[in-house]
């Protein structure tokens, strides 16, 4: 029986087969997801033609990784088109509907975050969330983040951003009692390791209500929290 | 204004300094949240003494990596203590209010990740949530894993533990529309280099909806999962 | 005698030496095994020479991670030159011969690992088989691996090529009762290290038919894949 | 039509739930295969009502990575268990039905590996193989492996285990034109961390004829190896 | 002149040789400086003849990562030994002329780092400093440290220890103007990876007076911060 | 009432906020300390806007690494910027008051260490002190080091830059008393790991007088060096 | 001609198959090496056979890494037996002919470098050289080291064993014009990684007449420096 | 005693300080050792200016890793100055005295590897050697290896330059009874992560006589095996 139903509903998943790639079709059915596309190791081409096809079906769409020739190839043909050069995003947001049932504060260490928190704000915008940016309050000025923390309290998810060591996420964990989704940036040098130090940090963190996404995953913390923010 | 605001925030979280150890007391006055220990890296003596006080302010502890010896010690004096042998938890459960909005699905690849599962299971429960458990559906099984497809689906949120290629919170990610905790586990030999592959694996997830915690912090996973609950 | 013998056979390996490079002729005498030229780390003056010689005594050529430019002059010589630039390998496939018994499947989890996917399934052309290529169908979209799941069942031997978290060959490996090659791709970006969370990934595999090549070697899996067919 | 066909074929795959754990019964169909169990990770109990639950339905069960203990426990009701105490694996070996279509020769590279190469060979055997030994053969007395280099080439697949610089796949699979599965083995002190030396040695290596698995993973090569003999 | 002036002062360099270690003499010789015994990595009888040694021409002797069974041995001899089990530090402090100009503030975030803090302590203390010590006052809780923060202020060093993800060292070097010694502990499971996620963090650490020395490494931060506080 | 001063202490922090970064302005009126800023990571304009700012309630101000393009813009506005192309530094140097109590010795190993060298005595002479740079003294050249030691001997506080294996502040350590900062740089290659062999190196220096800062920061080691001078 | 005169020579070295080994006799053909058994990894009776049958053709025999146990077992039949707890070695040395045409000096930097410093020596001595001991010149009391140099320059050969940062080798290269052998020890705590630190700092010395060997590999250090001794 | 001599020693290294850089003269009084220089990490300028005070004093001067252009800017100076691009070395060997008493024999596994045991030959020439080079024979065809042994058993000493899985010293050693001093190098790609596999394999090779230098140190390698062939 179970089995059954089970395997009805993978059957009635739809997708399209461009060859090079299977577009999932679904995702937009569940009410107002954008179709979401890595444009990084994908060819221009292929971006411009995934790009081409899911604007066919769905009201958002967001490229995330790209460079600034496919902005400009697709801005010709679809003028809603939204670049954004420091984290490399283009944004088609048709449908601004707000989905969310409360803020999401998304929150950066240093100036250099910056790329990373965008691409996180962005893809909770478009997801249909309103978001709180709290930028540049690392913890090595610990009154700058109190200062900002009635703003952090009032919010319903919180992405934090941080490269180096890492350690916003734990103290911002403290100061809240919502979910915190951690991403740790490549921002730093030496024994930064490209962002490890700061993943490592974030994995290890002492505060229980911080979980993690991939180095300079922006875009799967704004999704993630856009999920939660819908609950 | 708002800085003035935010430092009173802080002025009025109260704690209690053992010397050793400062006690966190305003956790239990958001609504049932449970008191946590670590158990691991303190001595039975340091364990026992914040069970002890803990016990006199919360209804619900929470003491997680703990020795059997210690679980005795506490049972005599305070009978309520369940002790977990796979997991090294014990338990302080005497506030069973549901406080969850839907079930928490707690899920693992094999066998050997039973004690990481438990360990989320335990503290999902004891912060008032129902809990699905679903065991042994790793990958390469994966007509398993779509018999409880169902049943995932039904949860409003997932923590999925897995060793060794920790595959499995990609596939449970694509199954579900809810967020999905993943915790790697450090089951595994050879190259899982006690559970940094299956880290590894997970962070570098293709389904957009998983966050991870550390390795073999269940605990971690079911607080989060618990928070997103409550939303 | 034993010894006598097994030194008679290494007496009548023949080779050619260039200086800069000793050239094993022996192979094509195994029944049309391609002579195979690895070109990274050769200056284009080494590839060409050692490709010129070797097309002089053997029908299929496959030069691997070859720039554009030695692909034009090869051509200028030897029109036969087929040039793929997204895995940038030169294929000479002038004996067709098919010498597999059954298909070779090749999969990849996403557009973006198509080249190393390309580079596999040249290998197995140019060695004699029939390849069925089954791309974009990564474990967060399971219905669109189930949906190819009977071509799957009908290969010989798969190939599998994932990058990321690399959990397809797992998944795959699964569902086939034949050997599965997995390849690991430098897919991805932070904490995927070039590769290197796929490729322990696919080490740890929970299912028991798949072995590992080296990060981005299509060229070794459809060579082994080759090999495994011929039996 | 593909999809239906592919999903019926996912519903008739049938297992058993123990609670603990999901027994795959399905192997068993294809003809001899044994049914296997990993030992290390789970609790003696659980082992041991696995065993007797697939010694029911199974003529040949392998565990692997056992403790004395539990192949005392399961001699008392299964007489016919052999316990191998170097690499700890038990065999019910009751269907010895000859399946591989030639010899499986399984080459390590000193006394040491010798635990790791038992595994490979018992697996081997229990899946209806014959298989040639060939010990103590390491790259460093060339003399040693020339001398046994016949035997290598009568077989059909190879498996080689070695440890520290896991140089020896690359030799022999220079001296034979079947595939090669490389074991690499925790053998070894210091830069060989554990095994990882030639794991990497081995996933570098420059013949182009050998796959790898896991450090220690003498059951995966065994496994793979009767794979590909059935051919 | 100068090389004349330098050799000479190497020449005046004094130590004793007992075969198995050379003693150094001319630390004692500088005003109070203890000798110092690493007992890790020597045996019973080195230690116990290096200390006897030492003790003959030294007021003050420190002899860390001591078994207790030493300390039972030197005690017999030398009743003024005291042992400090947490760390494994033997200390003989005969004479407490106080040298520091200054408080040196220890402070360690979590209970499990106390033997690392107390290893500081007690170096800086037979150093003849006054050590202030402020314990679990991990960032997750950021009231208890800015309660402490006044304390910071007022030391002319501090030396902060802290596992797991290490981000301590980073908020009290933003509240101090003076040196911070930053020490990661082992403490801490998983991706800690027994002290390398706080080193890394430490390391990466974005306020500018803070310096790192080696996991665990209380010794070296109590004696760095007794050198700073003599100046 | 100490919570309460602390609390009043961290209000009244002042700090200016551009938008993508808040500017602490506390630093200056501890008497002379320079504004910094870190260019990398920043895009030419935030780091002018900023250093702007900061010219205006600073007299000195430090950025480091910079690109040259930077320095021009800012020369024109401030004539009195200096730019230094080996470390990418530019500095405003308007407040030349003397600050530290003796010498700071800045030493390196080899010649390809002096950028890193330099950052750190730019920083220590911007903060007020003087400083005596000894270069290319490698330990593999032990009498250039001994030679020196005179000079190092009359240091206050000794900052040693190294590539490499990373030895020389361990022999630096025991020609001095002071303290001794080692920077750790990633010159060198192959097993270098761009720096990591010497991080590693320092991290266990057995001169008990060594702390770290992180590979190539040689602002970091200026800056606690001028510290630590001024006690 | 060349390859039958290759050939020739390989065919005949001669050894011995036990089953579990094959024992190189050619070895000790040449002119008094002395058979080697790396004891580690294998059985103990394994061991004992082994040693059994080399005794029977060779003077000297050196067992290395062995348990006590193995050397009360072997001392019974062959009262020759030396046993040096402190490295696990034991030797049959019972040709002392002098074979090295000079001194080979054995260095350490720590007392506990010993156990590896002595590997070397008894290898060395077993080889037929005459050892200068030199022990405890770590870098960090260069006077000790300086002391000891003109010791260091009569010596033909050094070896070098050092753990923590693996500084010494590079010093001494410094002072002689002779090849050093390094060998890293697993000497040390925390950051070191079992003698990982120490062996990239030996990889990476800048004294141009270093190479280095395995961690804590003794006796390969005293085997190298016994061949060049023979020059 | 023994100090004043050893100090005197000391006292009478001379080198001349040129402010970035202190060259050491008492190298060419070693009857014949060129002066070296590293390019890498020095400016064209320091070159060029160090190289022509070396032409001054010394017969041979060695430039290793040098760009074209500053072997052009020498050359038109020093006609004499040969240019190896491959390598990047730049010779000046005015005095070709023979000082070696054998062969040297420089070995590489693939083309690949040319460039560094190019260094490893050009820098045993200048030291006044006979240099066997011996190129592509990689363990994969060990025929061509085998063919080359009696010219490898006639050298004094052997370089071994390999990449990938770094074996081919293991087979070497195997087939001399002289020493190997093997070269990791940093050809191949994937998980031979810039030469740590190679690296790491010949760190652990089973044979006795091996010891290795840093990835791509052809030069270390070839000055070490001066060193040796001239005792």
């Amino acid at each position: 029986m179970e089995v059954d139903a089970a395997l009805a509903r993978v059957r009635h998943m739809p997708f399209e087969d461009l060859g090079f790639a299977k577009l999932d079709h679904h995702r937009e059915l569940r009410h107002g997801m954008p179709e979401v596309v890595l444009a990084k190791g994908k060819t221009p081409d292929q971006v411009v033609t995934i790009a081409g096809r899911l604007l066919e079906v769905s009201q958002n769409v967001l490229i995330t990784r790209s460079e600034a020739s496919v902005a400009e190839r697709l801005k010709q043909s679809f003028p809603a088109a939204e670049y954004f050069p420091l984290s490399g995003a283009i944004r088609f947001w048709r449908d601004k509907t707000l989905r969310g049932k409360g803020k999401i504060a998304v929150v950066c260490a240093g100036t250099s975050d910056i790329p990373v928190a965008e691409e996180a704000q962005i893809t909770a915008e478009v997801m249909g969330n309103e978001v709180e940016a709290i930028y540049d309050v690392g913890v090595a000025g610990i009154h700058r983040l109190i200062e900002s923390s009635l703003r952090l309290a009032a919010a319903r998810v919180v992405v934090v951003c941080a490269g180096m060591e890492g350690a916003l996420p734990s103290v911002v964990g403290g100061l809240v009692s919502c979910p915190v989704i951690a991403v740790p940036t490549s921002v730093g040098y030496g024994a930064s390791f490209h962002g490890l130090a700061a993943l490592l940090g974030m994995l290890n963190s002492c505060a229980s209500n911080v979980t993690v996404v991939n180095i300079d995953n922006g875009f799967g913390a704004g999704y993630v929290a856009s999920l939660i923010n819908r609950l």
